[in-house]
């Protein structure tokens, strides 16, 4: 593969050659790349803004991870926190700080990734920066999208009896991320070129290099007219998001072991490093899936939304935040969220 | 002063420190920080939304530029890039990679200056993230406005015969750089702590480190009533910067040298580095001063607006994009625009 230094290009080179052929695919979208600001049009929706600062050897390790799959992922991680409001995705901005490191075809896979998460999702680029930086890769995304009002979930209304939902499976990007780590460390105990055998575990390595904001989940719950009471994305574990909606919700919960989904791969994984499971689902980061809750009365509509499962459910405060093992002890909910700031900076 | 380190707070803890008090001061801003995404309200308005990525080592230099005065200015470059479209800015996201060198009284003291530029532009701090680096200080924001449809100014609409118009004087943001380089350079030939002396030059060095967002001039040309054909900030000189709007609007233009405003203190320093003083108003950076044009029906207003000068006019592309110098020569602008891009990528 040939290599162009970016600095034969210069930034207004670059960023034409990245955004060459974007089109906005939204209404909303009024005027995208090329001025001060993007122009947004939202006369009838709450608009919804989030944000993420992804840095190179803390958020992301470019030893196995492809640069295409980084940029399809950063993406994603933006868009999931739109679904986490109970919305739908429609624009992001990118941010970009490069070393000399990067030739211009990296960053343009890197920009191919990104490109192909807004195509999925049709979502629209609108503007970003690109600068140079001495030391690594730096992404920067902001995503915005909309919501009727009426429709918005907040964190905050969890209420007593309602059921506790996730979706997909959990544990999956955990499973594939403690793969990948090890074939690291093996390769990198080797002089030889050895490829790692990653056959029959595909599905985890996918979870965690390219994961799915549900946006499939948010329109199925919209057709199927239920508006969950509070809605989280799981990217710190299960255990550590449910205790952000039982604080902010100011309620309790019983969360029951033998209910949570875990895929096949995921078990084996874990069985293989000799750890136990419900822990990769618990603590495990990453996922991308959604926790809501919903009132009881919504209890046969949802059991018919495809991968939706119940897993617990809302309890009065004092009743605390409990985890049922499939033995029926009941053990107090720990918050060992997987972050990318902890273990850093307790080091 | 006391130094906490970040670990015994933990990224909850410090960003419960740093947003403690903060109140939304606007009706657009419907829900801030604190759940998935922050939630905008903007039923009227165009939505306006700009971003900015900021290196330490690349973009700032914290030998010479106190932290406070870098979160200040971070939040007043984004706020300007609103301004630039016409627009009033309402919110902003903040996003920090932090290495270990800096405590928890540091980022404090960077986030009051962003609280503080906040405060003066009454904008909304809605969300961000906060994450460790493994090097130096890396700062990402991203500035929400507002505008009227029919008020939103692009870089296109410049049109034969329209005034250009600058505001404040320009150069002084890059006389200040120069003054800090130079004092950098003296203090680390030495050994003593001497302390340089900046008496005389506090306006340049204002300029440079403290930035205003020209919100006072969107207001005032708005209740004079008079909407600008073409408008930017000006970031990377007004040569750059004027070039981007004849370009874009597909026309050309004559600058008057004689009618750039500049201030007495940009002006001595230039001297004393033996440099011409158009040259930092042309090609120096960061004076976040607006650029705009108006129809030629717009003349007795626009002058009659403080800190508005009128510096050319707009022509036909085929006349070129010309510097009239002060004996009448006609030389063609260039863009040797101040990026932060340029000098780090082709060293």
């Amino acid at each position: 593969m040939s290599r162009t230094e970016i600095s034969t290009l210069g930034e207004f080179g670059l960023i034409d050659r990245l955004t060459a052929g974007i089109k906005p695919a939204n209404a909303s979208t009024a005027c995208g790349i090329g001025d001060d600001c993007a122009v947004l049009h939202y006369p009838d929706k709450e608009v919804l803004v989030t944000t993420d600062l992804l840095l190179e050897g803390v958020h992301f390790d470019l030893t196995y991870v492809p640069l295409k799959h980084l940029g399809y992922k950063a993406v994603m991680v933006n868009l999931s926190d739109v679904c986490a409001m109970n919305g739908t995705p429609r624009q992001i901005t990118v941010s970009l700080g490069i070393s000399k490191r990067f030739s211009v075809e990296d960053i343009e896979q890197l920009y191919a990734g990104m490109r192909l998460a807004c195509e999925h999702a049709h979502v629209d680029i609108v503007g970003g920066d690109t600068t140079s930086s001495l030391t690594g890769l730096t992404i920067s995304i902001t995503a915005i999208g909309e919501a009727d009002k009426d429709a918005v979930c907040y964190r905050s209304g969890a209420r007593e009896t309602d059921l506790i939902c996730v979706t997909g499976n959990l544990g999956a990007a955990y499973a594939g991320l403690q793969l990948l780590e090890r074939e690291k460390a093996v390769l990198q105990g080797t002089t030889k070129d050895v490829q790692p055998d990653f056959a029959g575990r595909e599905y985890i390595l996918q979870r965690q290099l390219m994961p799915e904001a549900r946006l499939d989940v948010i329109q199925a719950l919209a057709a199927a007219g239920i508006r969950p009471t509070a809605m989280m994305d799981i990217s710190d574990g299960l255990s550590s998001e449910l205790l952000h909606i039982c604080r902010q919700s100011h309620v309790g919960c019983r969360l029951y072991e033998e209910h949570i989904p875990l895929d096949y791969q995921t078990a084996a994984m874990a069985e293989e490093l000799n750890m136990n499971v419900i822990t990769f689902a618990l603590n495990g980061g990453e996922d991308y899936e959604l926790l809501f809750t919903v009132p009881l009365s919504d209890y046969e509509r949802v059991q018919d939304i495809k991968d939706v499962r119940i897993v617990g459910h809302i309890t009065k405060p004092e009743l605390g935040s409990m985890l049922v093992t499939r033995d029926g002890t009941e053990m107090e909910l720990q918050a060992q969220g997987f972050t990318a700031f902890a273990p850093q900076l307790d080091e």
